[in-house]
């Protein structure tokens, strides 16, 4: 039995080419960039080829490119850096509803230290209400951090609105957006958004974990979180993680490189399996928006509950998620389905498939037969245990 | 020509363990171990084992054990953790005047939040002067932050007094252990040095770049660095660094088993190195103390510029280093030399050999000449110059 994983927007497999240049790091090229040897000379090299790939992928200078070990740092610098750079009378912090935790949890720290945070709504398919957040923005905001694509949902946000609306009535602020899950599965229009930072991963892009960056706009001003050796320009101190940047970059190359083929295979093993499901489960919820990000598909089967319909499929190693993984061991439901004002049952019994290009159609029908056949055995069960009672 | 890599305490060869282990997170282990199917879950067993063997290295308790990005991460959360953690009264962070920057920098940016940072003085030998110590010491003390082994000298810390110390006059405050030169090549003995918190970094122990630890004994509060998905205990979030943390712990393991044979390795290296060196060239300046760690070897070949027999050494495929990597790519001289009160002339003249247990006896009779040959040229050259002035 073959496994099928449907788990790619909690991490992904790492790619050949991503694992061919972390093994180069790892053994010829062995050198610290900071070394002033020829030894450090080409690990040097090597770490400014693979931040010019990088920022080539994601259309920004490589000058203004920061490596960091993980999304959670990015997101954690860009927040506290903007709220801590911040000029005196710029106290307020806005994210959306749906923002991942290392955004939501960061900004709630600084509650602590002065700073106000408030939500900005959305609707019921996860999109922000502009007209909310434009009665929210003024000039005592200092940082607004919107995600491009949801996590939970793959719902796209109206980033170029958003953008605009920060910079006519927040012109200070930091604009932040986590581009974690859209990262070279979509073009990132970073100058059309008028952003002045941006998040992204490598796991989520077939990149081994432990390695992220964060770009900062030239003119955007934000602290450092890490300091000592001076590494990144002085911006982010630690020796730099050769072997994750170099997979990061090589891994970015390939995906960005291929990013139509890649939306064009990933659009058709949804496709495959939402018209399977529909087929033979009529009742099915559909959370993700049509127009979401084709790697993400939230469903709900209403009446088998998500945590043991998941346990029911990894007995067949198809693998998927309820929520995302940086919340799976917590006890709450989906903030992303609650904010989204969806009922219980519809949060309660909701399923995230999310595809890499690595999925097949073969498996997409495959999965069909193991989710339907799963479904079914569990609504008679619960059929059966409200009758018996 | 063979390379000769004397600038482990920069950077160290990936070890075949570290290797294979941090390839198996890459390929048939990629599970997020957050995730909760099976693929999680096994990366989540995976995650657990390697805390226990790195734990077991180290000689604490596994749940006392966070994995970091890197010993500047691990460094700065405990000087920040450290101080924002402690009672109104504790303002005060002592750290030895030759910590590395990691520590320094974290300490001093302190400084705008309220914090007085005081430096506690060394000899000429790069040792703390625990009289001076005893007496900066008292209840107003947040943090005491001295490393074990010195990254540029060797120098072994006594910790056990310094401990000792800390428990009587300040007993509140944290005390913190930089360990990075000295793990894995020295036992630690945090118990008896009555310690809190420690660093440990995985590229200093042939395990690659990216991934360290932080020990912090369990009744020390620390605040969070990192927020977001409550990974770590919710004490470091972020995706763990998988391939990272398993080689980690694999080079531990491998370097712990065998540390007394790696040391006699390590120590015949040095001296056959010092022995063929002090035969040829009788003016050496030994910067290490004689009790100083085996791997480390600090010597001043006066006469003749760091820098400039550093590029000598080079072209024969020797690689030393002139103080740290860290602050290698400043130009201030050694603050580590100049704390020590060493003359200039001995500052300027300073290289660092830095030892691994892949260094050969072969090695060592090759470098002798190199080394010999490259500092008569450079005398000569200096000389000539001289007399044409």
């Amino acid at each position: 039995m073959q496994e099928i994983y449907y788990d790619n927007s909690a991490t992904t497999q790492v790619c050949q080419e991503a694992l061919a240049a972390a093994t180069l790091a790892m053994t010829s090229e062995y050198g610290n960039p900071s070394s002033v040897h020829g030894r450090g000379a080409a690990a040097f090299r090597l770490l400014n080829s693979a931040r010019t790939t990088l920022a080539r992928a994601m259309g920004v200078p490589a000058e203004e490119l920061y490596f960091t070990s993980c999304g959670t740092e990015s997101n954690n610098t860009a927040v506290y850096g903007a709220a801590l750079s911040g000029g005196k009378r710029a106290k307020r912090l806005l994210i959306s509803s749906i923002e991942h935790p290392s955004v939501e949890q960061a900004a709630k720290y600084l509650m602590n230290k002065g700073f106000s945070l408030e939500f900005i709504p959305v609707d019921r398919q996860g999109v922000l209400d502009l007209g909310a957040l434009r009665q929210q923005l003024n000039e005592e905001v200092a940082l607004v951090s919107v995600m491009h694509v949801n996590n939970e949902t793959g719902t796209i946000q109206p980033l170029r609105q958003v953008g605009a609306a920060v910079r006519e009535l927040a012109p200070e602020a930091v604009f932040h957006v986590d581009a974690v899950q859209s990262f070279a599965r979509l073009p990132l229009e970073l100058k059309a958004w008028q952003a002045d930072a941006c998040t992204i991963s490598g796991h989520k892009i077939h990149a081994p974990k432990g390695v992220a960056a964060l770009w900062l706009r030239g003119a955007c001003r934000v602290q450092s979180l890490l300091r000592g050796g001076g590494q990144e320009k002085n911006f982010r101190s630690g020796t730099e993680n050769m072997p994750g940047i170099l997979a990061l970059s090589a891994a970015a190359e390939e995906a960005c490189t291929k990013m139509e083929q890649n939306e064009r295979q990933i659009s058709a093993v949804r496709k495959r399996l939402l018209a399977g499901l529909q087929a033979e489960l009529p009742d099915l919820r559909i959370n993700s928006p049509d127009n979401a990000a084709a790697h993400i598909l939230n469903i709900s089967f209403l009446g088998a509950r998500s945590e043991v319909l998941l346990h029911y499929l990894e007995q067949s190693q198809l693998y998927v998620s309820s929520g995302s993984a940086c919340t799976s061991k917590s006890s709450k439901g989906s903030h992303v389905l609650e904010a989204m004002q969806l009922p219980p049952d519809v949060v309660d019994s909701a399923l995230r498939f999310s595809f890499s290009r690595f999925n097949t159609l073969e498996e997409a029908e495959r999965a069909v037969s193991i989710i339907v056949q799963a479904v079914q055995e569990i609504r008679c069960i619960m059929g059966r245990n409200k009758k018996k009672r």
